[in-house]
């Protein structure tokens, strides 16, 4: 079809790597789901990649993602088929077949969730996500943002278990009862948000994720072919901004309502010797603190990056002794509006903060 | 029509009577269900009950029930819109209409469930209903004895939530995704669960259990009237048995994980001076012994009266100091078969107890 495009294998390694940078922590290590799309990608499959201006105002596209704690998803492996069913079960109660199918965030594994059920169903994947990162709750999308409706939503998990959440009061109510479902059958499972038009998708999703993730795992990966820094290579690419150089001194972690929380302090090292970073996160890292100053905070993209290799670090594989760099990449403008900030600023996470970007504002203090 | 019958507003008053003494302390007391009933025939409702036998075996039941725990019920009062909401919500999701409607139980308010949902949609109520008494688990009921499909189960809150557990893997999966959603919006929830055919109602539902809770009542009015011991009365119409007579002097009550839980013990009084009876109970009462010794349990009804008024006492309402009377009725007997006592006898609610029926076995022994 003209409106969409294969994805190569080699553009799948690369989307893991840059969708791993935007998943700030969270949104799930890309690795299982990559071995999946390496299987099916070795029997056969390519997945198409649709262009969200392609998209009739009238189709209907599904919105996927791998709902739960990142930890979880270190033990229990990515299986492409309760994607799928959940994408089915949505067909099934809406009565409408999807045109192609796109990720709630392009942050972390669920980059490739899309590519999951894509796989399985043969759509495309829309070039978008709603996010441009990775959050960790239901209402921390552009949809909700721009008031978009919260349900139904459909939650399917390994066993025979699928769940419908036919209707929600608010986006919070769809939050707590769809957190729940997937909090029992084990704090992960696979989810199909309400659906969208080609139309909501055109008017509200973040277009052209899907690709941006991809060129920016391209230039980390040239960057090692050419011996040169790979955190270099993303700040370039992104505009991003140098944070923190440090170890990993302490880090406390706990799966708990469905998410991962905790916080790490780091021991700064090179020019950062003798200063402390503390980082805290729900899934993913939402505030940093130099010294005890608040630093970086939600909607900047917070990101951990392994010194040497320039691997970006999830919060669950996150340990002490680590040589890591901080790094903060500008956040999608929807997000730094007022009623973005309401959804995704520091206190939409409870931290009783004003946001202030590190993209704007007074520069950095000296290191 | 011929197949069904006018249930007047004095029966309704009976059958709460007769349904809060089934309810063996659980099912949420019938009182907030009767006031709604009572309004709603002072505006002219009246609602049908229907003789199972004529139901055609391709018709569709719907079966209902608030679900929830029982202490809650006294805060959040009975509104009959949700439960209707929940029967619309299945219809359009099973593409079906309800010939009926029935209760999952007969006891406690649970009793008056589908007499909401009929006064509010215009269908009969069946005269069935799964338990013969209550009991606080989605699989404690003779549809999942005799192995029917637990699935879809819909949920309806006094917000705009809803929920729908889609499939379930088995019957206590079925409990734990429909508990999460119950404890997530308050506790307290409208239910419709899965839809039965006539057929389904006619060879696995307990049959005539509203009529028998009808005549129950009215049987203790009787008493009442004629001055004569209401206790007695229920006694003599079910075949019951008197097991301990005393005064309440300690309750450990706690709302957890959707139930009500917790003991009750009691002192002596009368012949049973200087003894003592303890009552364990989830939401229900499940194990009573006396002086140290199990007495009585699940499957059967274990029901506590105030021993002046011959009123059955709540799980929620039992408190120090009250003089009340317990008593054990016979259960349906599908609940005794080998089947019947692993969905609901004491191994059940986590007692190593081999059940033994009072009403088989060795006589009482003496007070």
């Amino acid at each position: 079809m003209a409106s969409a495009r294969s994805v190569s294998a080699a553009e799948l390694e690369s989307l893991a790597i840059g969708a791993w940078i935007l998943g700030t922590g969270g949104g799930g290590s890309p690795y299982p789901s990559l071995l999946n799309m390496r299987k099916l990608y070795r029997q056969g499959t390519v997945v198409s990649l649709m262009d969200p201006a392609e998209l009739a105002d009238d189709e209907w596209v599904a919105v996927v993602s791998n709902m739960g704690a990142p930890l979880v998803g270190q033990e229990r492996l990515t299986d492409p088929r309760p994607m799928a069913r959940a994408v089915q079960l949505m067909e099934a109660y809406i009565g409408q077949r999807f045109r192609a199918v796109m990720s709630v965030e392009i942050g972390g594994g669920n980059a490739l969730a899309p590519f999951l059920a894509a796989a399985l169903l043969d759509i495309p994947v829309v070039d978008a996500d709603a996010m441009g990162r990775a959050y960790p709750e239901a209402q921390m999308t552009s949809f909700a943002i721009r008031d978009l409706r919260m349900y139904p939503l459909t939650l399917a998990d390994i066993r025979d278990n699928a769940v419908i959440v036919a209707r929600a009061a608010s986006w919070k109510w769809m939050e707590r009862l769809s957190r729940k479902a997937c909090v029992e059958v084990g704090s992960v499972a696979a989810t199909c948000k309400a659906p969208r038009t080609g139309k909501e998708v055109k008017d509200c999703a973040i277009l052209y994720t899907v690709t941006k993730a991809i060129r920016l795992g391209e230039r980390v990966e040239q960057a090692r072919r050419a011996h040169r820094d790979p955190i270099e290579a993303v700040l370039e690419a992104e505009g991003g901004c140098l944070l923190f150089r440090g170890k990993v001194q302490d880090v406390h972690r706990r799966t708990t309502e469905g998410f991962l929380r905790g916080t790490a302090s780091l021991d700064g090292l090179d020019e950062w010797k003798g200063r402390g970073f503390r980082l805290a996160f729900q899934n993913e890292f939402v505030v940093g603190w130099l010294d005890g100053e608040p630093r970086v905070m939600t909607p900047d993209l917070i990101c951990v990056m392994d010194t040497v290799s320039g691997e970006a670090i999830g919060t669950e594989t996150l340990r002490y002794g680590q040589r890591v760099t901080v790094i903060a990449l500008p956040a999608p403008p929807i997000l730094l509006t007022p009623k973005g900030l309401e959804h995704v600023g520091p206190r939409a996470f409870g931290y009783d903060l004003d946001f202030t970007s590190v993209f704007a504002g007074a520069p950095p203090p000296a290191a």
